[in-house]
């Protein structure tokens, strides 16, 4: 059927832009969790019946005490990533008829628990090139236009993954409460790079991303609750009492959650230098903009997420001997990893956690290519 | 808030006997892949836009084509465990009004699924002590009370997760089938130990869990679908046409996928040696009656999971120094782990995949400590 396949990984050793990963790359101590926890199901061990409650090793303080305290939020769980946090929410909130209002730059998974929990979507628009901001008005226009539906939930991409736009989510939450629509931060991510607290920004769940942002074997999440949705998010079983129902009773039951557990003392520590990569990332797109990119989104940017329209390229790419693939190998030349492969004209990539000398390195390359090729 | 926590697993370098973890130790090939693709979101570096269509790693192939041909089903998905499998179906599938037929012995999981899924619960009786057996006739019982209710689905555990019995699921399917009532199997003890076809069983979908039984690390699973529900069960975002919506658009993104993948080949060696398991088990379990304690269960037994009613520990444990935990701490001396803190009178284990000689092992520690705390 079958022979051992390789699974090497080839893009192990470069310098990896990918916006997706480098908030996810493990630290030294979820490197060493991994090959401690790797086993099935090792954190079971000492079960006392509910995955929260496990003590040995320290899931219990974990959810009960650090991620709430981190979140900022009453309860929190562990979960098998954002999505699955996002859509356990919309399930539990969800009611025949029902719809749910998401930001335009809303990631897909958003749309795609919405319809699994069979809600119907409606969107605030979304402004034109460059800046493609959400304006938190747009919510009060679209929750007017709703009014006398049943609206069940507000969502707030905080950042997009398109343009790392941050939109004033504290504006957002009040006009939602306005009309009485909880509203859910999609901070995948946002929780584990920069500080967000749900309370402070008025948001009544939050949910992150371990495996995008909080340097975590994939796929795991966090979600957290606010008091009054406690109950109904997270009813027990009437056949088994330990069991939370929309968690199907546990969720990242092995090493996901060892990992995240693992870095998270050292996902703290880098949350709090936030203003440096916020730093970096701006000094990155003023300096792709003197090689003739052009930086989207919020101006200055807030966000290691940078995405570029680069006219520039794409003009190259029209009669570069790889096509529209000559980006991507002209990268791979100088072992960096992380825009997609065939794209030239529009692109994102992220400057998190990386060293200034690798930015530096980076820059120079697109300098290089830009002026090799062209 | 916190310091680096101690994640030391203490019972590393004993003989395991939890039936939950003697399936899912990792193979060197599984271990080797945790290392390489332990980063966040490792697999996605050449996405071309959905999980099973990643070519390298060679994510596709395993999905599209090993997969369904282990399973023996027509499709087949890779899911965040056997309960999302089991979660996955039942919503797909779920109606208002509408209910499941689950075995009396089913896993806690299905409950907490149908219970999530909006299903009522009717449940097929089983047998009193010593068997605890599931007769397939029971289906036909619940099925014609039901007649002209909305049964969505019908479940089989095999075997399940108490007794480890195996109820003849031909049987089971043909009677569903003559009430047009789907059949899911769920497959976590068995699928990745022993060879399950859920083709030649007449079953329409069946789960399996890769932390449970084929050498992953968790949370991971599989879920084999039958053509007809194909298009039900992976309907696709109508945003996002790439995006199937049960599935949340990608399920096991990370680390634990590829575990499942590098352990595969030796999975399939492993099922063809099923019969060694089965005398093994056997074995174990008549040397351990004539110790004095009493398998409970199918007798002779097919599977590695193995009940155990023990009166002559029960009476050890009600004067022994430390009461109810006395077998913990003195299977825990002899460096035995896995039969639960504070058990005696009744408990399971698993002989699965451990040699001759550690089972020769366990059984002389079973009778020194019998022997010697009477």
């Amino acid at each position: 059927m079958t022979k051992h396949p390789t699974l090497k990984r080839s893009t192990l050793g470069t310098i990896n832009i990918d916006p997706l990963q480098r908030g996810g790359i493990l630290t030294p101590e979820a490197r060493q969790a991994l090959v401690e926890w790797g086993d099935g199901y090792s954190v079971c061990d000492f079960c006392p019946g509910k995955l929260e409650d496990i003590k040995k090793p320290p899931i219990h303080d974990f959810v009960y005490r650090d991620l709430p305290e981190f979140l900022g939020t009453d309860h929190a769980r562990v979960t098998n990533g954002a999505r699955e946090g996002i859509f356990a929410v919309m399930h539990a909130l969800s009611k025949k008829g029902g719809s749910v209002v998401l930001d335009g730059n809303a990631h897909y998974t958003s749309f795609v628990a919405a319809e699994r929990a069979g809600l119907d979507i409606s969107l605030v628009p979304v402004s034109d090139r460059p800046e493609y901001r959400i304006d938190p008005e747009g919510y009060r226009d679209v929750l007017e236009e709703k009014s006398g539906e049943e609206v069940v939930l507000a969502v707030l991409t905080y950042p997009d993954g398109s343009y790392g736009n941050i939109v004033d989510a504290k504006k957002v939450s009040s006009i939602c409460s306005e009309y009485d629509v909880p509203l859910l931060l999609n901070g995948a991510y946002s929780v584990g790079r920069m500080p967000v607290a749900a309370k402070d920004l008025g948001a009544d769940f939050i949910v992150g991303s371990g495996h995008k942002s909080m340097a975590a074997s994939g796929p795991v999440g966090v979600l957290g609750i606010s008091e009054p949705y406690h109950d109904l998010l997270l009813r027990r079983s009437r056949y088994n009492k330990n069991k939370e129902i929309e968690l199907l009773g546990c969720t990242a039951r092995g090493a996901t959650i060892m990992t995240l557990i693992a870095s998270f003392p050292r996902v703290l520590e880098r949350v709090a230098e936030w203003g440096r990569e916020v730093e970096k990332a701006r000094w990155f797109a003023s300096e792709m903009e003197r090689l003739g990119m052009i930086q989207m989104g919020d101006k200055p940017h807030n966000h290691d997420l940078i995405f570029f329209e680069a006219p520039i390229l794409y003009e190259i790419s029209k009669h570069a001997k790889k096509g529209r693939f000559f980006l991507y190998k002209e990268l791979k030349k100088r072992n960096i990893h992380g825009i997609k492969s065939g794209l030239t004209k529009y692109f994102k990539l992220s400057t998190y956690g990386l060293p200034e000398d690798d930015l530096r390195y980076v820059l120079d390359a697109f300098d290089e290519i830009i002026s090799t090729t062209r």
